[in-house]
């Protein structure tokens, strides 16, 4: 309280601002944990709906909260008629990421909880969101393309539903649990702008959905949630380039960025690009893809070297890099990557807005409330002097 | 960059994490200023337009910009039917900021300048989006009592068209006045909790809507916007309460706060509530309602007499306290006055969102990601082990 620290400038980065129990990150050695779980170990072992158990309860399900926690999301799976009533009318070349926080608010008028801040409330409210981002995002990309919306088929899981309502076809085995493992991979990050929005939101006692649509609207921003789609853009835009390794020397002698390649935290190897990669090539196996995704190869493996010689080795492929590629062979469009990335995050989001209002990891002043330094027009002590409009 | 910084759960209080020049703040004179111009100047002199134009545009208009604003103002006015149609699907029971939330991202949608993040059409979204909110807000408050949305009255002016559209009556020339002079007193405020969650947001490259939506949801908060409703369900409540000076001691003695009393940065009287106290002395002139505006002063009084002799001489009226009073005066019904807060802040938050796309004031690193510290499990330097449930 009342302490005075000069941070300008550096958009908060490196500045500790809160303490979290929900996940953790070691950007020098690349490690990423969720409530002390490893990410490769969540990845290989277990599903998207024990990942959002996990961060949502603090703790692992056993099989019977498990088989419970699926059941809400099952029941959850139906959405007011009005988001699709008004999904009609939408312009259809709106972006789905302004219909996902539409709905929010929407979802919000309907949940007969809102008023409801306890912990459970907020858990079962967390869960609702989280079976219905899909749904929304799904019926959405159908409607725009002049197509009815699809009833989900209860017999499929959290991820290959989506696919289900998507595509109009049951994915392949294989195919879910590989966008299961997506998910896993994107449902939390601790305090990146996103999610450090949902928790500003709600530090002024705003609820759930007041903050998850503020995640929703930071993830839209090309900075954030939009980085794979530009991946995949720069990859389809190169077929056809002989002289990947050319490409890349002369963008980094232009001293462009490569969508792709970097992190604000970490240093080495995103350990989520790892798990991608390898994901990207198992798929092309199938999808035929392979010229893709070999294209990726080549533009890493020049870049590493390059920016090895260029003194900056810290700057490897991020989580972005490899999603892009993944996702383009699950028939997602370009657009549907950042929902995408919604549709995982969202777990966290609720998560970190439930320890925000709980102070489950903290004791804190009420609400998110910096300085700023005045370097406007200044006419003295007294301001300067208004005079009407002549 | 890189710096490393804790100022761990103060909630960024008195850390200065920006230059801006938009406004300006000096809590211990009560001092308000916008672009240089004192918010005592501002609310005699001049109009909530003319505010708007301050803050987007950094300086005050002349004859011909003014008008050029006005216009702009009054051609925005109408809106999406789409929104209307909504609305008439909403659960009467709704609260009118998810509302105001959900129909930002719709007009979204509908804006065909969305993609174009120049500073020239940002201005321009942000000023149909001023105009818009309250058209917003009242035919909401219409609707859900079952009436038919009015039409806008070109002869009036910003607040007496909101005025018009919520009562179905033309106000008095005074009334108007005197609710543009409380949307001049709430247009901005630095970096408030809702100002920095629409910074906060497009930080990361979302367009203004997103920010806006964001700012909505924050404050939304009963601790940010929601004081002003907190205050007037309190000053009903002692409706025929003979003794007001002990109920304020009691609460006192109860260590409970009074709703409108004390500001985080404010430790003198809040330079708005001095301006928001008289008007509601005078409008009791012509409402009849002498007895609630006494009971304010009442409590104020003591409140103040107490804090002194409890050595809390800082806590003071703050703009909620006598703005409720203003507003219930008005006949504006409890659960607007914070939709109310947000049809004026709309302007500094559009005006805060343009400064940090632009880096008008300041350059900094891309996007507001802050760190945490992790107090959570952590098994080891490998992580807990994921066993399957059972």
């Amino acid at each position: 309280m009342g302490k005075t620290v000069d941070v300008k400038n550096i958009g908060l980065r490196g500045v500790t601002v809160a303490d979290t129990k929900v996940s953790f990150i070691d950007g020098e050695k690349g490690i990423l944990i969720y409530r002390g779980y490893r990410i490769e170990d969540l990845a290989e072992k277990s599903t998207f709906p024990e990942v959002a158990y996990l961060l949502l309860q603090g703790n692992l399900p056993n099989k019977k909260q498990l088989a419970g926690f699926n059941e809400e999301l099952l029941k959850a799976r139906e959405i007011p008629d009005q988001i699709y009533e008004g999904m009609k009318q939408y312009p259809a070349e709106a972006l789905t990421m302004d219909i996902l926080q539409s709905s929010i608010s929407i979802l919000a008028m309907h949940d007969p909880e809102l008023e409801d801040d306890t912990r459970e409330a907020n858990v079962r409210k967390a869960t609702r969101l989280i079976a219905r981002l899909p749904i929304i995002a799904a019926a959405w990309h159908r409607i725009r393309k002049g197509l009815a919306p699809l009833s989900s088929d209860d017999s499929l899981s959290h991820a290959a539903n989506f696919l289900w309502l998507l595509h109009g076809e049951t994915p392949s085995e294989e195919v879910a649990r590989d966008l299961d493992i997506c998910l896993v991979l994107h449902a939390d990050h601790t305090f990146n702008a996103s999610t450090f929005a949902c928790r500003e939101v709600v530090s002024t006692k705003a609820h759930i959905y007041a903050g998850v649509a503020a995640g929703v609207g930071a993830l839209s921003g090309s900075l954030h949630g939009g980085a794979n789609a530009k991946v995949m853009k720069t990859l389809l835009a190169l077929e056809g380039e002989n002289d990947i390794a050319g490409w890349v020397r002369e963008k980094l002698d232009r001293h462009e960025r490569i969508m792709g390649m970097g992190h604000a935290v970490y240093k080495t190897m995103d350990p989520r690009a790892i798990i991608l990669k390898e994901m990207a090539q198992r798929l092309a196996k199938t999808t035929g893809m392979g010229k893709l995704v070999e294209r990726s190869m080549q533009i890493e493996k020049t870049a590493l070297e390059e920016f090895e010689k260029r003194g900056k080795s810290q700057i490897k492929p991020n989580v972005d890099f490899y999603s892009a590629t993944v996702y383009h062979q699950m028939g997602i469009p370009l657009d549907l990557m950042t929902p995408i990335f919604a549709i995982s995050r969202v777990a966290g989001w609720t998560t970190h807005i439930i320890e925000e209002k709980t102070g489950e990891a903290q004791e804190k002043p009420a609400l998110y409330r910096p300085k700023a330094e005045y370097v406007g027009t200044y006419c003295g002590l007294m301001g300067c002097t208004y005079t009407p409009p002549s």
